[in-house]
């Protein structure tokens, strides 16, 4: 096997022994462990692992054999695992309605490589923001939707997103709610992001609603998109702080920033397999140093 | 008047010259202003502002012809005012339930003189912190409450501040809802600390529902009681990261100190008269170099 | 006048009366004060303003007319000062060398019309970045430099700022170190960001340094240019926390997005009129809801 | 073996199969693993774990057994390690001079058993602090210094703690440079807090040069005491956000609060078995929801 970094998700009932096992294993086939993380749910007895593993000359087998001989050993321990070899980019689609910011980023971020994605277009049901993906020279799908129409443009979207084996969509400020359907089509495959501190202020016009409530503090949350508006795992957030002389227009502001940085460190760790998601939290393992 | 620096809060509705016309007056009457911070709500027209302003010997009048000629020129404008001159201390209570963080910190900072009040007593509904009290030397009230004695004890609580002339009373996690009768007795002078960044996880046992959530940041609010519970003005608020690995008893710990710095902090500006409360917002000026 | 919102900075020796001063003079000129910010730096002796004036059809004096009588109420109080319409926006120029991110940023928040100014070159001593800015549609000069040609170069700069009447140059990671005469000639007019939190680390590869030493935060900082390479007055700054898994590559990753939002931040409060140099020092005053 | 979790902290040399040769080893002793975590060098080739173990019934061995086989796996490996049962608290000694606000803040987390350790002394070169150390009843220490006597003092520091055990010597703004003999006598036993964001303002006086510098943050620094003055192994740093309005005494008194919870937290991770340190490093794991 040529040299290369390979992270395996691993997911299964804690048991003793099992970190033992499953590290043997990648040992006994001849890789050298980069970087294992682990966290046991105590209260639901859940073991979830990040392995990241090189392999070198001396790896003789193959990637189908590796996957074969994992496949052997999981039942055993009731293991669900994905793995990912680094090497195909995953697809990705961002929806957008009419806010720039989140869009701008991540095509910035995407051209710079500074995500390991490959962003193959810009869907909208408007067509305000063609001229950024031109810019970037992402092709740009429109797709309006109205009440009446919402089935057949959600049928649309699937068909566009199968036909181009999109691995990730990211909602960056699409302004729809999407069917139970369409979310079910896409488990842990969709990224939001809403513009507040989630619980806080799920729903319409966070902003407005933070003004009125005189808060200290605004912030942005990314999550999985799920059936449930808003409540889906929670994958990052942060905040900042603001003032009584801060107005709707200023919170506004303040919140693009933070929904910018937000949506795209969200987006780096899913690209960059660090999430598993454990019923309705995201366990994000942090960076190591890759 | 002796050298000293005092501080006026002002409320009036915006109008023209209005900064002018307040800064005159106290030019013409000898005074250096030491600071002058404004802030103007252009939604409901109103106007506030925090002047501090030194006598010195070239200042002939006394404390009663300062307020009195104040007085005179209030009306014109419809000026509310209050008038602080640093010296006497503002007399405080601190209610408590079972939680020592705040209390320890309040008691050590009001010892150590970093809050310009004076701590005058400690008042819980249970005996588990009189040793704390004992320790710092402030006296320590028992009023144990039951469903049945709720009115009683609260007329109890009323008789024991106002024969102490208590100016702010601090609910440093008294595990009590206070009726709208105690609550309007003490206008704008309740500041309670609620363990989340409201109004998020509003009501009972934030850190279970911040656990059960998955959030990535948990904070806690201070702000003044009013008659809806965990909805009067906020006057602080902060956050910290955590993570999965995050358990209830994890977030309790890290929820701490967050609540102790936040209600600290709230507690400084409300002594030090840097807020003025909008409807159901404090307008929290910044501190001034004082 | 028309309807139209005048920033003046104000600065001059602390003395009685002087913000009454002030605002009378605007007062009786027929502006209204939409907000008045101050600072007196009590150690020498110095007062700063930043007063914002709305004008309306009572206001029947000429921009003329307005500066000239300010110009004649300032020599009594030593007052200098500086007026801003918020009609014509700054003409800025972008230096770069070979960083992409800070350069993404500007552009973009510049073409979203999120600052208040025209972003009227892009110009380096490398070519690598030209493709950026023709995304933008920005024009890119090339400005090479060696050792030999240094003083060269540095004129060719002058001339063209000079000659597009440039009022803002943002050193946006540009890698040369400019000279005195240089930086002279753009009198607190050049932003430079400083990839540390200063005074940490200056100087040359703060990232690496970062790394050897440890360090559990890294950040960024905007300030002026001055001679002294890294010592000019600090504008903003802000930090993220890191940890031992941190590779140099993986905090200057993080480090690109602080210093994206530091610089950013930077230019809004200068193009926004909201600091005053004092000596070294760069007094901020807070956005005021505008 | 009676119920009880085991942290092993583990380093030795990068080498293949190393995690999976570890666990094993425990896992063939009967015990489960509650969290692992681990952290590779690449550039020094250097491999640090961080083992919670549980034992129950079924793990037959004694407590003597254990380390006796571990220590034969060890040398195979070049394995450096320390184990801890966490049943015996560390012994601290806390040194102080002046300030009181660490002072009170660990004293009082001791009491309310938030630190796993056992504050057995408070000492002093001064006798000003003594009160607070009654409060709590930790006897308190007067070991004056002079110039003249320091080498006396140090020996007399000395006696006293290892005469006591002492396992960890917190100095809690302990005014006086210790000798390197001092120093060396407690490797990683020493935790010191320094009030700013080392590397910047070493040395005396950070916050007076902090407000010279004009800088928008200050911080506090708690690390590991070396013979280079406050070029010791970093564990925990924080900052808070000031103003052009901050004084050298608003500095202080809002570092105080930094220092405060910066030294705590640091304190924390020490007696929790978090930290391994690695030349001039300190690798702090994270809390694993213990």
């Amino acid at each position: 096997m040529k040299p290369q970094i390979i992270t395996f998700l691993i997911k299964c009932p804690d048991q003793k022994g099992i970190v033992s096992k499953i590290t043997h294993f990648f040992y006994q086939e001849g890789f050298n462990l980069v970087s294992a993380q682990q966290y046991t749910n105590s209260i639901d007895g859940m073991f979830f692992m990040r392995l990241r593993i090189e392999s070198d000359d001396s790896v003789t087998i193959t990637k189908e054999q590796l996957e074969e001989r994992f496949a052997r050993l999981a039942p055993a321990y009731d293991i669900v695992w994905s793995v990912d070899y680094g090497i195909t980019k995953q697809k990705v689609a961002i929806m957008v309605s009419h806010t720039t910011h989140n869009l701008y980023d991540l095509l910035q971020r995407n051209k710079e490589e500074k995500l390991h994605c490959d962003v193959k277009m810009v869907v909208s049901n408007h067509t305000k923001l063609k001229p950024i993906a031109d810019m970037f020279e992402i092709p740009f799908y429109h797709l309006p939707v109205t009440k009446d129409t919402k089935k057949e443009q959600e049928q649309q979207l699937i068909d566009l997103f199968d036909s181009n084996d999109i691995d990730l969509i990211i909602m960056a400020r699409y302004m729809q709610i999407l069917s139970n359907d369409f979310i079910n089509h896409y488990p842990n495959k969709i990224i939001n992001i809403h513009h507040s501190f989630l619980p806080a202020f799920q729903g319409a016009n966070p902003y407005m609603r933070a003004y009125e409530r005189g808060v200290k503090l605004i912030g942005a949350t990314a999550h999985y998109a799920t059936q449930d508006l808003d409540e889906g795992p929670i994958i990052e957030q942060d905040v900042e702080r603001v003032t009584h002389e801060s107005t709707p227009t200023t919170l506004k502001a303040i919140g693009a920033d933070i929904e910018t940085m937000v949506l795209a460190r969200a987006v780096k760790s899913h690209l960059n397999n660090q999430i598993i998601v454990d019923n309705n939290k995201a366990i994000v393992f942090p960076e190591t140093g890759e």
